[in-house]
């Protein structure tokens, strides 16, 4: 049997002895785990963009995957662990709205808070649940325990749904934000072509992101010309502004939750 | 049986191939060794950062786990590579104080200067002992090399104790200094609540850091006003000097090293 | 037998989950594989430093190692992805050159285009043939199947070889450039001593770097006055420009690609 796979997304920076630490529980527990990292720069305390980089990874990993997610500004209060069974995957995370994209992507979903301590290490630190609650949580389940286990189905989790879809703000309107950017400076929006009618058609369109027009979908970051924003759909399905061979977001001046706004004619 | 762990500590950075060729030259001794990045990210030359990283980390790790430290600015001189066996783990490292951490916590270990070339790769280039010396005796020490075949035990290794430890420098006033700043801008003290009288106790007490007067230990970073320093006890059980959901290192405009002052009254 | 190894060296930076979404990729199609990042921080689309990093890594590696390239600035136009063997080891790659000084150092070596779109993730987007061609083929040759299967060979693959070595400009003048400025600010020169007859012998000679004359090869960094240039073999048999503890690149004000000289007497 091939080792069960773990994967890490924490908002944690490389220069630490945090990820190290936390693989070091992990491989304690779970000797054969292979452990995986997403990403450790989310930003910090940035929940959204952690949604969105979680969400945009699981699917393309193999069925029995465990998932930590570690954004935790609220780490040491009264906010719960949770655990989600979905899409024949798991992930632990903090009960912060982190795994909000997974749940609007998964119908199909179980989540229980881990009351479990027996599967903490203790004792439990007030500044670093990365280490005493979710990597061996994790590793617990990497071994073969069951999710049932660790506590109970819960309904009150908290499935934020403010920031991942566009909203219709008029007749031919439709408003949304910047979800991320990228390491390319690419500004990955939270419209797919599907999501406005008559866009996937091929309807003529205009995207205002401050004071930029953008009417073009392109079909490779190639085919532009330097240093004029068009749009592409990204790898993960979100329309995304780039510009080629050069930062989108520098050019514009965005940051990620900036609005922009798209008009069907 | 598990594979054995290899953790590597170094300021390589990850923007060159110098990690990458230490975890090729490591699999080729070794094929099923799981190598662990603790960080790479270590402030460049600087000793005691390096120091206080591997401390913080090998105590996470399990029995047999090999630890390669290289913040190594004498390089290609006489400085010696030596092998310590402590915790039922092994370190290998550049002899210039890198692992004085790690001897302070332990008192029973051996120290051995690693003479056995016939483990190193050959040529030994003068400005990449990591790729050269450090990553092979690792790899050769996780296929089940007794440590005693690389070399002598020696008693005049450097054992670095300025930096780790606050001292009393009047009646009621201790002396430190700031061990490391994290990704989040948290200051890692030197102090550890049981080295002051009365600290863990409750006293009454004031942290002095440059202007700013600190008097209370907070116990999650969620409670407290935002852009006010206060004091919590990290992850690694020293006092830390943190600002929720902010950079407490920007706030102060400290670096590591700085010197902190504590009076209890 | 030991799970084969699959390196990745990209552009794609380490704040995004494109890394971990090819680690995931390749772990469904080769789940033993063990995965070694070389590098992701290679410059935004900056090919000749791409060639760079795999060039100085892959020699490194144990034979069966499959190496993924993926620096990719023309990803979804008619560019081909490639596959090439040579040392005993895959390499996989946009045919732009990224593998110009592999072809440079292996003489023997077959390179075929990759055409067996049965080994893509399916349907391949037009912006990230990282996880939809690079990773999914590398992670089928992990698991045995022959490269022959991918493609047909080819000759008309683009070798770029107009930045890797100096080129005679005068009677004894040599003009060469800077390859690469690593993490410690070292500059990396095209130059190996064995490249400008009497040097490796030790004829006097002066290298010209912007206003900078250096006339000194080092032996280790530890031996040289701070603050001053001097040049070096580094570990990959080139000539660097280093200053001991502090960062050349800085000091002299030089980017990669930036030309030196060198004059023998």
């Amino acid at each position: 049997m091939a080792a069960r796979i773990i994967t890490l997304t924490t908002d944690f920076g490389l220069e630490d002895h945090y990820v190290g630490v936390m693989k070091g529980v992990i491989l304690g527990i779970s000797p054969g785990a292979s452990v995986v990292d997403i990403t450790h720069q989310v930003i910090p305390y940035e929940i959204t963009a952690g949604a969105f980089l979680v969400a945009q990874a699981y699917p393309h990993f193999p069925p029995g995957t465990v998932h930590v997610v570690v954004v935790d500004p609220g780490v040491g209060t009264a906010r719960r662990p949770i655990l989600l069974q979905a899409a024949r995957q798991v992930f632990v995370a903090p009960d912060n709205g982190v795994l909000s994209m997974v749940y609007s992507r998964e119908e199909k979903r179980k989540v229980r808070v881990v009351t479990a301590e027996r599967f903490f290490r203790r004792p439990v630190s007030r500044t670093f649940h990365g280490r005493d609650i979710f990597a061996p949580v994790a590793a617990h389940l990497a071994t073969g325990i069951p999710p049932a286990r660790f506590g109970k189905l819960v309904r009150d989790y908290l499935h934020r749904t403010d920031f991942d879809r566009p909203v219709q703000t008029g007749k031919r309107i439709w408003t949304g934000a910047i979800l991320h950017i990228d390491h390319f400076g690419n500004m990955v929006t939270n419209f797919r072509p599907g999501d406005v009618p008559g866009l996937a058609e091929g309807r003529p369109f205009e995207m205002a992101a401050g004071p930029y027009q953008i009417a073009h979908i392109a079909r490779s970051y190639a085919e532009c010309p330097p240093g004029e924003p068009f749009l592409i759909v990204g790898s993960s399905g979100y329309l995304e502004i780039s510009v080629n061979q050069a930062s989108a977001a520098r050019t514009l001046g965005f940051a990620a939750g900036a609005p922009v706004e798209i008009t069907v004619y």
